[in-house]
């Protein structure tokens, strides 16, 4: 099958591996044109997956409309506040064949529309929503890209179309689930970067293993509520787009929203922790999206709007954690608040 | 108010100090009546928590019933293999008072009877089963005994009681809610072990953040699922003492199951890494416990199987993973079986 991966960071590289390994004719489209000639020269990708070889059965371009013509399957992984640009393109372009599968690996929420990344695609693709799947979970590219087991979920409301999405990506160190829960998955594996800039917030001002149990726990409960108020069915945050993408991205070395909310842990501004990052940290735009949105759902979401003080308001952390503790503690299912923390500690 | 802390452990300890902080009269029962002179006069632990000082109000004692004598609480901390002879002591005592608080903050399931702990102290202790309170979470003794925000659940059927632990723990870092759902909360902080040993495995044999990540997810499915057919509620997993402590405990270089487990992928025997462990790892017990368990009440759990196979029958970690990682791909919610995987890595 002939597919077209648009966006080329570190994740659509390692997406156009598996498929390429998958002996599909892979035509993989970076934006930057200098660039992609250069990596189809080279067959390697210096920039996000230094050492690795590109396979035999993949196309690196620059041309949007070369990388359409024809495609079977077009997946979409460019970054959340392009993404909306991106499909006009491939309106616009008229290539986009009307059997086509179209597939999501974007996560995010639109700022502004606070749309979801499957629902910007409908619009501007002017497809019907069941076509798009949205392909999601705990997944680093660095560790895909070495053939490191790793599951995913293919989320949409038609089966077929699900299934033909796993059937594409499925390897023997990549296992693909289905799920008809496209709105839970979407929002949580968008909100999940929000809570990591939390949990990276932690490790940068040196709380403890502890802390950051809790943390992943109450955080999974807001993004669970705001789900909810979506139309999400519940069991999906306790899944691989819900719990196992929340604790890979809060707990591992390589995620980027964590390694963000770090660097402001440790005294840093927003702007200086971006400039060290190469890569996009989704999370930041996210949470002004989710803030937005659970203010108007009538959601509380106390972590989201937490790191969204620290990230644009100059929040001091430490009192941000302060005060996130020493709420009065609570029934933990029923929401029954009890009395208050005792003093200091000797 | 006078509380028994009975078991000296790490935990114990440090659960006796924040106890102590809050300016109750506590005393600590040691079984070893040595270390409990070395450490009353020493003022540390220099076993568990080195370079900790006890506070003024603390005492430790090598004498059961010194300990429980006058005590308005009593706190069980010790082995789960062996609470049950310990609460026949207490009870045989006569000392415990018909209006004391039971607290249980023991983790795992009996071998044989497949009891909970709090059901194991209802017999041996004869008392209601809504007097007796678990005290759990995502803690590692390590970092409540530096002050490093953690958060526990007080888990019973009675409010009142719940109530009474959680004022008698709360500090300003340590933030204790109350559930009513103590089935679901025992389950899981007892099963969580046996996930953290395979978590630890796939650490030994090198896996990533994204197989881990996967592990946690699929473990908390099998961990719920046998929850439920015991009677607990599914948010109780979504909570604390579920995600939390899997995740704390799957992901913490502090882990004594998940250090076990890391041995075993590493090519250890299962003497071998426990030879190298001065505390005890409650996994390797409660993983036996499980499979009985889910035999008898019909569950699958494939992962605690999978540990239990590699622990007790000489099973290569490495395939047992490769095993898990090739069932057919599913339907991640509704349980639809669909292809199989394709061939190897090219």
């Amino acid at each position: 099958m002939r597919i077209a991966v648009l966006g080329a960071g570190s994740w659509g590289t390692a997406l156009a591996i598996v498929l390429a390994e998958n002996v599909h004719d892979v035509w993989l489209w970076d934006r930057d044109a200098a660039r992609a000639r250069r990596r189809q020269e080279e067959r390697e990708d210096a920039t996000f997956l230094p050492g690795l070889k590109l396979p035999a059965t993949f196309t690196v371009t620059g041309d949007l409309a070369a990388a359409l013509r024809g495609a079977a399957m077009v997946v979409f992984v460019v970054p959340s506040h392009t993404l909306r640009a991106t499909a006009a393109r491939v309106a616009a372009s008229g290539l986009l064949a009307t059997d086509a599968r179209v597939v999501s690996a974007t996560k995010g929420l639109e700022e502004g529309t606070h749309e979801r990344m499957s629902e910007v695609l409908r619009e501007e693709l002017n497809v019907d929503a069941a076509r798009i799947v949205s392909l999601v979970g705990p997944s680093h590219a660095e560790e895909v890209s070495r053939a490191i087991p790793t599951s995913l979920v293919a989320a949409g409301t038609n089966d077929a179309a699900c299934r033909a999405v796993q059937e594409a990506f499925v390897r023997p160190y990549l296992r693909v689930y289905t799920n008809d829960d496209i709105v839970g998955v979407e929002v949580a594996t968008a909100l999940k970067n929000s809570i990591a800039i939390a949990a990276g917030i932690l490790d940068g001002l040196g709380c403890g293993d502890n802390t950051k149990a809790a943390l992943v726990t109450r955080g999974l409960a807001e993004i669970t509520r705001l789900g909810l108020a979506m139309g999400a069915r519940s069991e999906t945050f306790s899944g691989l787009a819900g719990v196992g993408d929340l604790v890979v991205t809060c707990l591992s070395r390589h995620s980027r929203n964590r390694r963000v909310g770090e660097a402001i842990g440790r005294g840093q501004t927003l702007e200086q922790a971006l400039r060290e990052l190469v890569m996009v940290a989704e999370g930041v735009r996210t949470t002004r999206a989710a803030v937005d949105l659970g203010r108007k759902l009538g959601v509380e979401l106390p972590i989201i709007e937490m790191v969204h003080r620290v990230l644009f308001a100059g929040h001091d952390p430490r009192e941000a954690v302060q005060m996130l503790m020493t709420r009065p503690p609570r029934a933990e299912s029923r929401g029954v608040s009890s009395q208050s923390a005792k003093g200091g500690r000797a």
